[in-house]
């Protein structure tokens, strides 16, 4: 936009509020959620023309004219739109426009996404693809740069990497709103030379710097993470997280993910000790597509806050102007006035919070539960639908784990925490039959597999795991499988798992289950092997085909899917795999399967 | 700064948090004053180094080393520096320097200044050299580049001129925070391109666009003028115009200049309709000299807003945070946290306000009312000090009313109206003296004059005024004079009046009281004809004689010199001079002095 755009976009707003030009839309007696006042104002009027509001007020009579679109909001509250603080589409296994198309009918009118999944995978060029795919969008969807790829160099081949110079290109790109969690919190406070550069970087490029700091020490450490210039967090969990993040000046998100609720326990903050709402920001983080269909988004954050005790106006106030004014961006949303795009949700009952019609950048967009606006198509290039790279077709033969020990061996297992992302690092005899080790059901003792996909090397490191329960021969595999995201297998059959492994190849990534040579579930993930650019329903039934199937074979986690995806996090304890070996997360070094 | 610069910064900030390197200075047992949680924290322990906040919390004893100065705070309250969201430091007749060493004292650590009086001299080389004043101070000056210059084009010589490209000039200077307030209220609502393209181009620029909406009409032209996109407004003075802008998403700025309050009234917003304090903010705007040195600055509109039922953590949230946030600067200042300059004060009292110690970006600045540290001594291009340009020296003649008229004449006679800016427009007959028209001290007329002296034009404009009660002969004048700040003059005796011209000539400006030829009052202002280089407690002196020569002249007004620098404001009913002629306001046009 020039400068003259921007001054004709103000005379008309103007010509629009003195009614000399007849506005777009009015919306007629409603009570106006005036989140910058603290107020909710009956019988207001909002006059909306060129996608921006022009008035708000008693009176709007004066702007209407034979073109203007009538809405009458009587008995109605007139909230902004909803913003969430930060979240990772793909955790939805998503693209852009299936996540937007999902959340806009739960009122959700802008986002802060961090594409840091396919960042993972593609590096800069996944950023800018989600940047372009973000721009198109109905809805208001910034974009914060991915500051940690990957997570763990030298611990994996990575499919991309960022470093300074990376962020320093994105950061002028329009969508860029601030880099994005900055999830190496000891190079934050150990003073690592890149970290700091790349927040120097986004510090000067006038941009947000986003914070990630998953530890429960409030320590020096803590104390240390926050004088490198870090703006929000949203890992915490308990009460004194909250309470220590406002008071050193970052901005607490509050995250309701499918999986975690981090909201409950830290509005006390609010509720009981009395602390000023002004920097509580609610965000989801990670949520998946079943969440957005079956329970909603921000507006479900909105009821969680409301139902642990918050005003409704103070929860609206932490997904709305709250969230706006973090960004910088409160001139152009986050509350309703003049100026601002003119993103409003009609809602009957603030309490229980259903949004019943929702009107984004002056358009609406929902109404009774009908998408009346059409969502982009956007068209992916040739190799983002084409991440999966193997050298070759596998077979049972690439699973199996040799060893040269006769009797028995000790190995080191990975044992799965229920409800838990750390593992435990288990030692166990194993017995060795025909040189080899093998599964034993019995004990839950099962295969784990990293198949090296971003570059072809080839690559299948084979190792143990423990805690899935499988007591069927089967194999589950997934693309997803932070943070690098190469192929991830469990299985209790060579054969399963290479049948998985060349299934989930020809599907060009997603999750696959295979129970004793059959498929009985999966989720095609084409898009960067993380996400299906099929709608929320349809991906949400697939992926609860795999659900399924983990039952089927026997396992009784809790969110298996996400354990899976979880067991090559090379940067939290304590044993993880790569495809480079299996890692003692504790003292960052490679330990043998085997102890041979 | 660079981005390795500002990666040095955080990573040394971080090494004190840690303990790694040893802090500048440590403020030891004090009560934090969170504005950014809203709650007192005792026992707070800060360290400080190269100037910033490292480390805020129960304990900085590992940043503590040989070299470091430690600070007693036990008993004292940590009250983050104090900000000004809106002030002409020409209205105190200081340079930014004297202004600085003034109010610093008062535990003011941060001004957004507005130089629109030397603006309407020098233009843009005038802001220019507040811009370059600011940068060198101890405490942060940003600079509003000013709007409006002239405030009425065609109407007066003005002495320069500021339109779209001089904005779009300043707005990539460095210092630049936002464009002055648009007072142009009624080019924003009628849709003025150069207004709206001024606007645009701030925006654009990502800078903060400031209001000055002069009005009580709430009705459609506020309206209109709100959608124009102006961020801000200090001109309110109802408890319904502090409403009606924060609803409007404007945030008030609550005035408490010399002459005027706006605080008092319009906060019982906040204390008793209960709205939403976080987008009000505090501000001065005109403040004396005099008043600067005896009764204070940001400390005394803190002091004013807990006076009127405001918590103070709510007055002071209103001079801190709120004010940065506004200006989106609020990663550098306006609270006390990690990061932020340590501009710190340290305050006994709470409710009384009383700063006892001042420390700004990381120094202590004044202890026991002691100023500790230097102010820059800023020299001024020699065309700032000679902006007085007369094409000759005056004589008593120049200030003649020649008619032709016989016996009476009509004369159009501008009528000042005791503690009002606007001014009343009198009809009289006046008797024909030797084919003049002459002043009349027993009906009030005295003479009025305003001499040209951006440009040497010669031109002496004489009219006449009421309302001064001048009961001797006697002349007053002044280079401040809103908005062109040309040299105006009242008087009651033509000789004194051309002695007065003469002396502000010699003086390169300034404003002088002659009686009976002699000088009994003046200050000397040479920069720019609107400030003096000397400390602010010299010129309020010599300010005070100003005043004390009004009332020995016989006037009786409250503030004659502010009635006497507003009688050339050419945008304020009913009438006013300016060198081109006698201006009829309510209708913009040009009226004759007299009849004929």
């Amino acid at each position: 936009m020039t400068e003259l755009d921007y001054a004709r976009i103000t005379r008309t707003l103007v010509d629009v509020a003195m009614g000399r030009t007849c506005a777009d839309l009015v919306i007629r007696d409603g009570r106006w959620v005036c989140v910058q006042s603290g107020e909710i104002i009956p019988d207001t009027h909002i006059a909306i023309k060129e996608g921006r509001i022009a008035y708000v007020g008693p009176d709007a009579s004066h702007t209407i004219g034979e073109e203007t679109h009538i809405i009458d909001a009587v008995g109605c509250y007139l909230v902004p739109g909803l913003l969430d603080g930060h979240v990772h589409v793909e955790s939805g296994m998503l693209t852009v426009t299936e996540f937007v198309r999902a959340v806009i009918q739960h009122g959700t009118t802008g986002m802060f996404i961090d594409p840091h999944e396919i960042a993972n995978v593609f590096g800069l060029k996944g950023v800018k693809l989600m940047v372009d795919e973000a721009a198109v969008q109905p809805i208001h969807v910034w974009v914060q740069m991915p500051s940690c790829v990957p997570s763990a160099p030298g611990f994996e081949t990575s499919g991309a990497s960022i470093g300074p110079e990376e962020v320093a290109e994105a950061m002028a790109w329009e969508g860029i709103i601030g880099l994005g969690e900055m999830m190496n919190f000891p190079g934050v406070f150990l003073g690592d030379e890149e970290v700091h550069a790349e927040m120097g970087i986004s510090r000067l490029a006038d941009k947000v710097i986003g914070g990630h700091y998953s530890s429960p020490d409030l320590g020096l450490p803590f104390h240390g993470y926050v004088a490198g210039g870090v703006e929000d967090e949203h890992e915490g969990t308990g009460l004194e997280d909250a309470v220590a993040r406002v008071r050193q000046g970052m901005k607490p998100m509050l995250r309701l993910a499918s999986a975690w609720n981090d909201v409950a326990v830290q509005l006390r903050a609010i509720t009981e000790l009395g602390l000023d709402p002004r920097h509580f920001i609610l965000c989801t983080d990670d949520i998946h597509a079943e969440t957005l269909v079956m329970e909603g988004h921000m507006d479900r954050a909105v009821r969680e806050a409301i139902s642990r005790g918050l005003k409704p106006i103070t929860a609206i106030q932490m997904a709305t102007i709250n969230t706006a004014e973090h960004f910088r961006v409160a001139r152009d949303i986050g509350m309703i006035a003049p100026g601002r795009y003119a993103d409003i949700l009609l809602v009957s009952d603030l309490t229980e919070f259903a949004v019943d019609q929702v009107i984004a950048k002056g358009v609406v967009a929902v109404e009774d539960g009908h998408l009346l606006v059409d969502l982009p198509s956007f068209s992916y290039p040739q190799w983002a639908t084409n991440s999966v790279v193997l050298r070759q077709d596998l077979s049972a033969e690439d699973f199996r784990l040799p060893t040269s020990s006769i009797g028995t061996v000790t190995a080191n297992v990975i044992g799965a925490i229920e409800n838990q992302v750390p593992t435990r690092h288990i030692k166990m005899e194993i017995p060795v039959e025909d040189g080899e080790v093998r599964v034993d059901m019995g004990r839950d003792l099962a295969k784990i597999a990293l198949v090296e996909r971003h570059k072809g090397t080839g690559k299948v490191q084979v190792g143990l795991v423990q805690g899935f329960g499988f007591d069927k021969r089967c194999a589950i595999g997934s693309t997803v499988a932070h943070d690098s995201h190469h192929m991830i297998l469990v299985g209790t059959d060579e054969a399963d798992m290479a049948m998985v492994a060349n299934e989930i190849d020809r599907m060009e990534g997603g999750q696959v289950v295979v129970r004793e040579g059959k498929v009985i579930g999966h989720v095609n993930l084409p898009i960067a092997g993380l996400m299906s650019n099929e709608r929320a329903g349809v991906v949400a039934e697939k992926a609860a085909s795999v659900l399924r199937g983990f039952e089927e074979c026997g396992c009784r986690l809790t969110n298996p899917n996400m354990h899976l995806s979880f067991l090559a996090l090379v940067v939290i304890p304590e044993l993880r795999i790569s495809d480079l070996g299996l890692v003692d997360v504790t003292k960052f070094e490679f330990i043998p399967i085997l102890e041979e």
